[in-house]
């Protein structure tokens, strides 16, 4: 029986969907729900493709409570840079939780997982940063050290804003563009350890596999959030951090142990805790987050399906008339 | 960087492609593949959704030699019919394998499906059923039970059909319609023994969680394709058959030993020879099939992701124009 799907290219939705306090209210939505039970999400479907210098990853997740659920599958293809064309790209697909007809097909080649991922570091922020960050710091000069600052700076208004990244010139124009866009004072600064000194918030953004972020760095009243590990081998923040904070937050325990900052502390042996709590539960008040305004407190993304079902949720119920309809 | 996603709907496909020798051998290639090795095919991402009395699988693979690569995704949904609605639909997404950006949409509820998996009994008919068919019998009513016969007739032109099902008047109209179609003498009958003794191929058809062919019915020059299996606790064939046949060939073996026939025969502790051969290797000639007129050979399959692939490229390929073309 035929039923209309609405198909939405990236461009539809850059001039329709940005990231605001909608967006990020979905998205603590999703964790909330990610802790109450009932979810569905399977492992990440991956798959390496030497032969082409590429990887496809699908990630699914059934909330109770959201409408639609969304698969999300992202191709990247490392050749593609050479030839002119981005290594990532991808779509959503979102389904009927009642019937599971197709209802929008997303064509977003990974916007709305950036909007997605920003709006965890909001979320992450809203309940562990302290309540008044005068200065923000990021670590990573790319699309997410952009987003995240401008997530933060949502429920976290800071006045000033430092930038660190390898490579200067990317800092500085990361820096100029953010510090127009938030009307704050952004500063570049070549001093990793100055930048968390000076920071109440500080996120990191980067591909590294070596920490960025050391122990004794840490301070009373930080709030880390380490957003760049999304895969096996990938670490931002020294593992020996994680033990030293007053708490360490997962987006999803099962992920972190494989895919973020918990992998280095388990390997190390370092890791004595229990279980540590997931953001769900920390919005959820069922496990402690930020005790006092002195805690240091570190929240750990790799990123989850949850995630892309509530963004594409979101962009559906708020954008009912985006892209164009086909009769399938 | 923007480029064109092509949009095909069941209907288009509909109209553009049917079940012909084309199909048949470029799936016959996708297996000669996955025997060939350089495959890149995960497992099945399978999730179950008790709230919604409901199930999605994704299935994948990456095949050397074709262009593209497709991610399906297949819901089933059962309460549906209650709501007018049918059970199952999903759809392929066809990638390039150079590039991993979206070549086309095929928003085909299953249609693709169900060609490929016929298209997978053509090609066990033509490798391993003997080479005269003068009778074929199909256990089971359904579309599969339609789609297999017209396969199994492109490559082994049968004058006589038998049908059996639980329910006489579908197994009349499956019968009539196929006479019809095939022009082809086709009978009804309420005895499977028979339906084998009189029967050079046999194609079972069914969702059966007990056998519906049993060991003792084998008879010399006879091949039966079981394709119904494809899932835990699904059999349609007796576990001794297995044994009994001079070759047992599998789809894929790791996905026999959980979802096909070969899941039964292990738990009896009946399986007692080395790894059966798959289907690829049949038609590669590294493994033997069948090897004399008077062999009783068995196929067992459960579906890849490996014919989603070749169906997908092949549609692509020989149907250019299909469907409705979308920038993005």
């Amino acid at each position: 029986m035929a039923h209309d799907i609405r198909i939405v290219t990236e461009a539809d939705l850059r001039a329709a969907v940005a990231l605001d306090l909608g967006v990020v209210d979905v998205i603590e939505r999703a964790f909330a729900a990610l802790a109450a039970g009932g979810v569905v999400m399977p492992p990440i479907l991956s798959m390496d493709l030497p032969e082409a210098n590429g990887e496809v990853d699908v990630k699914t997740a059934f909330l109770p409570g959201f409408d639609g659920f969304a698969i999300k599958v992202s191709p990247g293809f490392f050749d593609n840079p050479a030839i002119g064309l981005p290594s990532l790209n991808g779509l959503m697909i979102l389904f009927s939780a009642t019937t599971g007809l197709v209802k929008a097909l997303y064509l977003d080649n990974g916007y709305l997982t950036d909007l997605r991922t920003a709006a965890a570091g909001a979320v992450a922020a809203r309940h562990l940063a302290p309540e008044q960050v005068e200065t923000a710091g990021v670590i990573g000069t790319g699309v997410q050290a952009r987003l995240q600052m401008r997530a933060a700076y949502l429920v976290r208004p800071f006045r000033r804003l430092l930038v660190h990244g390898r490579d200067p010139g990317k800092a500085a124009a990361c820096a100029a563009e953010l510090g127009q866009a938030l009307d704050v004072e952004a500063e570049v600064t070549t001093d990793p350890a100055g930048l968390v000194a000076q920071s109440q918030l500080v996120v990191t953004t980067t591909p590294a596999r070596e920490p960025v972020l050391r122990a004794e760095w840490l301070h009373p009243g930080l709030h880390v959030t380490a957003m760049g590990s999304d895969q096996p081998g990938k670490t931002e923040i020294d593992p020996a951090a994680l033990i030293a904070a007053d708490a360490y937050v997962c987006d999803r325990v099962s992920q972190c142990e494989t895919n973020g900052e918990l992998e280095a502390a388990l390997a190390a042996g370092l890791w004595d805790r229990d279980t540590p709590p997931e953001l769900g539960a920390v919005i959820a008040g069922t496990r402690p987050g930020r005790t006092a305004p002195d805690d240091v407190t570190i929240c750990d993304l790799t990123g989850t399906g949850a995630q892309d079902t509530a963004i594409a949720s979101h962009v559906f119920a708020s954008h009912p008339e985006a892209g164009t309809l086909i009769r399938a």
